[in-house]
C-alpha cells in the first residue's frame, strides 16, 4: 500500500465497536457527504466477540470539516451513538519514536539504518539505554542518547527520568530494541499499546530469559521472533508480528543466536511499519493488523 | 474467514470498474437500503490503472430484492451508470468442478482427498484424462471418469468430446491437475478465468516443459509452484497463488520432483479455495485475491 | 539424495558414540579395506555432549563381509572398543509401517496417497483405528484395517490386541496419523524411537489438546505442526520435523484448522521420509537429522 | 556450526575431483596419520557429473606438518595423483573484503552493522563507490572510502584504479552491495568466484534491470533475492543463496522494493557467511554449499 509515500494529506480513522448492521455504510456516508474521498477501507468482524473493526483513510483535499472540529463532529455523529472506541490520525503528522536499548546492538543498528534510509515517515529524536556502549550510533545521526543505568534499587527514579525525557521529546511510542530491563506496571499503563517489544522466540514458546538456550535444549527445528505490545504480564501482550527460521542439529546456541538476530530485526521492523501506518487495533489481547 | 462454514445464505458481488469518489458508499448504500446486512467487504484501488475492485458479501435473510430481480436491479441502479464489470454469486449454489489429469497422480489424489474430507463446498462430478490409469481413484468416490485419448491428429475431436461432457455435467470451472496436454485457444476462450492450472515452477522462471530439470541445471536454491488461470499464452496467465521450497546441492532432480509435489499440491488447493470463495478478480493479466 | 531411487544394494550404519580422534578414519577404513564403496557419509559432533554421530552408506557390490557376519564383525572390530551405539540397515529390506488413526482423515489420506504413488520404499500392511469410519480408504488399497475401540476400561486389552497385530504383520514402526488416544508407557517403551506422532502446533507451544483453539486465543500470527518420536511424556519427545504457516486476524479457528491440516500433512510425511531413509539419530531427547 | 567462534586454529580443505572409491578414507588418513583431529567433514558426490566434493576441517594443535610445507605435501601425496582442484585455508587468517556500492544504501548499512557487531571474522578495509553519498557510513567505522565515478568513457581507467586499490588493501573478495555498474569480463576473470553479487529477484526470473517493476507487471505472488558469484554473463553466475517473500495485490512497486530490501540484506549476508566459512565450492556454474 505504501501509504507513506503519498503526498496528499489524509485522515485515518481506527474504529472498534459492537457489531451491528450498516456500520460500513454509516461511516463511509459520514466521510462522503462531507466531501472526503476514501482512499482505503478495511473492516473486520470478530463474530465470536460480536465486535466490528475498521480502518478507513480518506483524502482531506475536499473534506469540508476542519481538523479542529473533526474529532468533535465524529464523536457526536457516530462514536457516541455507536459506542465506538476510535483513534484519529493525520498523514502529515509524523509519529515520534523513542528507542530503549541495552547492549545487544543488532536491532538498534537495523532501526537506525532504516531511519537513515528514510524507510519510515517518523521521527526518532531519542535513544535511552541502561548502558553507555551504543551512544555513538545514535549521536552520529543527530539523535539524543541518554544513559540511564538501572539497578534493583534505582528503578523507580530511573523510570521517572525516562518518563520526563519521553515528555520532553514529545514521544508517541517506544520501541524496546532488545532492552533487557522489565518496565513497571505503572510505566506500561501510561503507554497502552504504545510500547513495542521484540522477543527472541516464537511466543508463547520460550517466554522469559534465554529463549535460544531453551530452544536448543528442546531440540526444536524452527526458531522465531515475536513483536508485541508490552502489557503487565511478561511476554504475554498482543502479538503484532511473528516469523521463524529453520534450524538443524548442526546449529549450536551461537548459531541460533546469529540466525535469530535476522528474524528479530525483520519482525520488529515490520511491527513498527504496521504501527506507523496506523494498521494495528488491539482487542482482548489480540491484534487486528490491517493492510497485509 | 471460513466463509463456507456459514449456514446463512449470502450473496457475493465481485466488482471491477473505473475508480471514482464514493464507490464504497454507493454500493453499501444499495445493499443497506434494501435490507442487506454486510458480512464482509473488501476493496482495492489500483492507482496506476485507475481501477476499483470490490468484493462484498451480505446476508440475504432480510434482503428485500428477490434473487430473480437482483441482477437486473443492480445492473440498472449501479453497474450501467458506473461502468462496472461484475459477477454475482449465492453461497448456497455449489460450484461444479471438473478435473483434467494425465498420469501424474499426486495432485489428483490430493484434490480427491480434500473432496472426500468435505474441505470444499463444491461438487466434483467429473474427471477427464488422456490416460486410463487413474480411473479407480475417481470411481471409488462415485465420480464419473472419462478416458479421452489425445493425439496430434484427434485433438479437435477430443476437445469436442470434452466440451460436451463439461456441458452435460454443468461444469463451472476446470482444474488441470498436471494435465500434460495443451488446450486450444478456442477451448480456453470458452472458459475465461475458469481454468486453473498448476505449473511446477515459480513462474516466470522455467515455463514450459521439464522445469525441475531446468531448475537443477541452473542450480537454484529454491523451487516452487504456480497456480494460474489458463490463457492462450502458455504459462503466462494471471497468477493466483505461488509458493516455494528450499533445496540444496544434495538434492538431485528426483529430489526436486519429490519436494515439488508437495508445493504443487498446496499451491493448487489454495488457488481452488480462493476461486471457490469468489475471492479472485482478474484485470490486465493480474489477479486481485481478496481475503488473504 | 533420493537414496531410495537407487538400484544398487547398500548398507547403512548409524553410529552414536563418545567423541574421539580419528573416528571417521576408523569407520571408513573398516569399510574401505573390506571392499565397500562409500556412497554417502555424514558426521556430526555435539561438542557440549562430547558425542559423535555418523551415518555412512556404502555399496555392497564388492564388499567382502557377508551380511550374516557383518554385525558381528563390526561389533568386535569397532563398536565394542569405541563404545558405539549403532544400527545397521540394508537398502533392499523395506521397512514395514503401521498407521494408527482416529477420525481426522487428512493425514491418513495423505499417507495413503503417497503410498499409492510409490513415493516411499516401504510397506504399509496395517491400519489400526479406534473408529470404523476410515476402513474403506485402507481396504481399497489392499491394506488390512482393524477397528479396535478404546475406552477408559479396555485400554490394556486394546493395546494387547494392537501389539499382537503389530507382531503378526512384522511392523517395524508406527505412525500416529492424528490418533487421539494416549499410548501407555509400556507400549511406548516397546517401540523406542519407532513411533512417529504428528502434533498440530509448533511445539513446545500449545502441547496437549485443542492447540488451534489455544493458538487463536493467544492471537499468534503463525501456526505450525511438529512431528516427533513418542516418549512417555506427552508431546515432549524428540522433534524430527517442524514447519509453520502464517495466519491473520481474519482467520478464525476453522481457518487455523484448515491451514494447519496442510502443514501437518507435509511435516508428518517429511519425518517419515527421514525415518525411512535412516537419517534420524536420537540422543538426549534431541534428534540428529542427516541428509539436508 | 559457528566455526568462527572457535579459538583453536584449524585448517580447512576444499576439494573437488573425479569421483572414485575410497576418497574420504584417503583424505582422512592423510590428516589422521599426520596428527590432525578432524573437527568437521562433509562430502558430496554429484553422480551425474561423476564428481566428488569435500570440505574437511581439522585442528592443527597436534598436526605435524608445518604450514609452509602443508600445501606441497598435500599436492604431492593426494592432489596430483587424484586430480584434485583444492583450496587450503587457515582459521586464524581473516579474509579481507571490499564493498562496492552505488546509491542504494540498505545492503551497505546492513553489512557495516554486522561488521560493527563482530558478526563476521573478517576485515573490511575498503569501500568503493561510483557516488560520494555514502562516504560517512564507511569512514565513521574507520573504513577507507574511495569515490571512483564511472562513466561510459572512463570505465577502463576506473577499473584500473579499483584494481590498484584492491591490491593495495590486500583484498581477498569483493561484495557488490547493489553496485549498479557492470564489471568488465577482464575484471571478473581476475576474481574468479571471489565477487559476490546480490540481485533483487529470484533468478532466473527477472534478470537485468528493474526486476521489481517486472515482478509487479507479471503479477507474481512472491518476490525474492539471489546472491551469486559474478561471471561474465550478467546475472547468470553460480547461485549461493536465495530467499523469497510473499506479496499481494495490495503491494505496489514501492512495497515490493521495501519488502525486497529485507530479503536482499538477509540473502547477501548469508552468502557472505558461507563464503567466509569456506563452505562454497563451484563446479559447472552450480554451487555446493556445505554446512547446512
Amino acid at each position: 500500500m505504501a501509504t507513506q509515500a503519498s503526498e496528499q494529506v489524509s485522515a485515518i480513522l481506527l474504529i472498534s465497536c459492537p457489531d451491528q448492521k450498516g456500520l460500513v455504510h454509516t461511516v463511509t456516508q459520514f466521510i462522503y457527504t462531507n466531501g472526503g474521498n476514501v482512499i482505503d477501507i478495511e473492516q473486520h468482524v470478530d463474530r465470536r466477540e460480536g465486535r466490528f473493526f475498521m480502518r478507513v483513510e480518506w483524502d482531506l483535499a475536499d473534506f469540508v470539516i476542519p481538523r479542529e472540529s473533526l474529532a468533535g463532529a465524529f464523536e457526536k455523529a457516530l462514536a457516541t451513538p455507536l459506542q465506538m472506541d476510535w483513534q484519529l490520525f493525520y498523514s502529515d503528522i509524523k509519529p515520534r519514536m523513542a528507542i530503549f536499548v541495552s547492549k545487544h546492538d543488532h536491532c538498534l543498528f537495523d532501526l537506525l539504518a532504516r531511519y537513515q534510509s528514510h524507510e519510515w515517515d517518523a521521527e526518532i529524536p531519542l535513544v535511552i539505554s541502561n548502558h553507555p556502549d551504543l551512544e555513538r550510533s545514535a549521536t552520529n545521526l543527530g539523535i539524543k542518547f541518554v544513559h540511564i543505568p538501572v539497578t534493583k534499587d534505582n528503578k523507580a527514579e530511573a523510570e521517572l527520568q525516562q518518563r520526563e525525557l519521553l515528555k520532553q521529546y514529545n514521544i508517541d511510542f517506544i520501541v524496546l530494541a532488545r532492552y533487557m530491563q522489565i518496565l513497571s506496571d505503572d510505566f506500561i499503563r501510561s503507554y497502552p499499546n504504545q510500547i513495542i517489544n521484540i522477543h527472541h522466540s516464537f511466543l508463547p514458546a520460550f517466554p522469559g530469559a534465554r529463549p535460544y538456550h531453551s530452544a536448543y535444549e528442546r531440540g526444536v527445528k524452527i526458531i522465531g521472533a515475536t513483536s508485541h505490545y508490552v502489557t503487565a504480564e511478561l511476554d504475554a501482550g498482543p502479538i503484532i508480528e511473528q516469523d521463524v527460521e529453520h534450524v538443524r542439529h548442526t546449529d549450536d546456541v551461537d548459531d541460533l543466536v546469529r540466525k535469530g538476530r535476522d528474524v528479530e530485526k525483520v519482525v520488529l521492523s515490520r511491527a513498527i511499519w504496521r504501527h506507523l501506518n496506523r494498521q494495528v487495533l488491539v482487542y482482548n489481547n489480540r491484534t487486528v493488523v490491517f493492510g497485509n
